[in-house]
């Protein structure tokens, strides 16, 4: 069995970079988890104060982290890297510091979402920029809102790749008594899970915020994985994944949360404000949002019908009001269920 | 196509059968819908003043809608039997006035429970009583709470049974524009859904008032309709099912819902009530409470692993407190997630 990791690399100090480098500190606090932070007043802030005061309050990081803004120091001598930086700036990053990614070393992409313009998985990109080999790359996806795994409440979460022996030696790396890891191989199916989870989430919102119940929202999930599931078998993923932790666990703690970004956007939507003004009260874009229109180009491209994505994209684009969409999802015409 | 019913008979006027014979009498405002109410008040105020205040307040009712407490009298002439007594009085009921059931009339049940002492499944019991062939059996379900719908939020839901047509005939009775039907021919995956949406909904509620965060509460979810889906399918029922609004799409409802019994009820137990605190608090028994203990003793005759139901039931019956119940539910040995 493959020694457990000595360095690892969190590329990455956002909210989840941040809480996941906490879950592999505290899952091993004799292993040196490293951040790599975009400003110097954070990586600062984590090395002295042991604090990330921006996303996680004065939540005390475990002694076993640093952090530093120089992305070839976090990376040397690191045999597990973790990816955690906004999906749409991953090439662009791994373009200018890949390269001193040390050979062999395993990749984990925490990442969700889908590269505008390419329609490419976050694992598709890391492939085509470094000089990686499949069996070194995985992803870890769940019902994982940072904030509550940052206070200790325990969770489950899937960390798939293709390479069975990698798998389970990442898994065995991020076992803190609040998280528990289950392996899976099917790496597709756990990407696609986490997309468009956060396009559902928005759908899921908007309907919070004009006023809807519980039953209602409960359709938009169950109809709205149906959908994932037909994207990710496409795709050839499994049916069996979209059930588990994921596709499904994911979907629900996103989308009954306040703490859910998407949900939150959606919420917004709901109740009339424009895109602009959900820019302005949010800090950050929410994901859904960017990567709903590649959602529905993939699924296009491989004959899959998505009609809960496509209202979502259709209100971002301005092309129907929000009752109209409400409309467009529930108005259908009587119709077997097990005709999907 | 045969026509649809002129005459339609609810048994039971209590939240949800008051609710259902609402989307019968809204869906075809010619047909006449007759309410069985055990109490000579309700039925009195159902005819006459058109609201059932016990169970939804003050809201008007269709004028198509009338009430009797004398069982033969509504079941007189009903081509259509929409069957809405507590579960574990079922048997008991259909000895009494089940003779005056319409011969070739079509049951509906709207019960979601498994009678205790036999674990039959209520389209079972039916069977058991009635001489009806299962051509004329049905079940609705699906994230259906009754406020909800009453109000008239749109939702959807599942009418399953054997025969086609006559499923699609029961579709089309029960179309008001806030209640879309889907029809399936899985009645033991759409009843098992039902059932054991209740047992989670009370373990989900058990995390709820111990104050765990929504990603524990979607890791029992996800892993609750795991298990739900291996008892139904070792019954014979199919995991599509499970996926669709019957399975996950009323779990959703029920766990995401202020208005569940069986949440709330789990939410006081998580709080430290006992039973009888619980009872008194509540005025009815949540459903869980009463058929957890048949749905592990189906389990076990099908050799059917359900460690949710078996950590609520161990709580009900007094055997561990909560807080080893939240231990034996997320302290497992990592493995794989796809052996389930």
């Amino acid at each position: 069995m493959k020694a457990s990791p000595q360095r690892i690399a969190v590329m990455g100090s956002g909210s989840w970079g941040t809480t996941f480098a906490k879950v592999l500190a505290d899952s091993d606090p004799t292993a040196d988890v490293v951040l790599w932070a975009r400003r110097a007043e954070v990586a600062t802030e984590i090395s002295e104060l042991h604090t990330n005061s921006t996303y996680l309050g004065d939540l005390p990081l475990p002694a076993n982290i640093t952090a530093s803004t120089d992305p070839a120091a976090v990376l040397a001598g690191a045999e597990l890297v973790i990816l955690a930086v906004p999906a749409q700036s991953l090439r662009q990053q791994l373009t200018e510091w890949g390269k001193a990614v040390e050979p062999g070393a395993v990749l984990v992409s925490l990442m969700k979402g889908l590269e505008r313009g390419t329609d490419l998985r976050m694992t598709e990109v890391i492939a085509q920029v470094l000089p990686v080999d499949q069996s070194q790359l995985a992803v870890v996806s769940g019902p994982n809102l940072a904030k509550e795994i940052a206070r200790g409440e325990p969770t489950g979460s899937v960390v798939a790749g293709s390479d069975r022996d990698t798998v389970e030696w990442i898994a065995r790396a991020c076992t803190p008594s609040y998280f528990r890891p289950y392996t899976n191989s099917d790496i597709v199916g756990v990407e696609i899970g986490g997309i468009v989870k956060n396009v559902i989430a928005l759908a899921v919102g908007i309907c919070d915020g004009m006023g809807m119940g519980d039953n209602t929202k409960a359709t938009i999930i169950t109809r709205g994985l149906a959908e994932t599931t037909r994207l990710a078998t496409a795709l050839g993923g499994s049916a069996e994944t979209m059930a588990g932790l994921a596709g499904l666990g994911d979907l629900v703690a996103t989308c009954s949360s306040p703490l859910s970004r998407n949900r939150t956007a959606g919420r917004l939507i709901g109740e009339g404000k424009t895109l602009e003004q959900v820019a302005q009260e949010m800090t950050q874009v929410a994901e859904g949002i960017k990567s709903g229109a590649a959602v529905l180009d993939l699924a296009a491209n491989h004959g899959v019908e998505m009609p809960i994505t496509q209202a979502v994209v259709a209100v971002i684009e301005g092309k129907v009001g929000v009752s109209s969409m409400a409309r467009m999802l529930l108005e259908r015409d009587l119709k077997s269920e097990e005709i999907h």
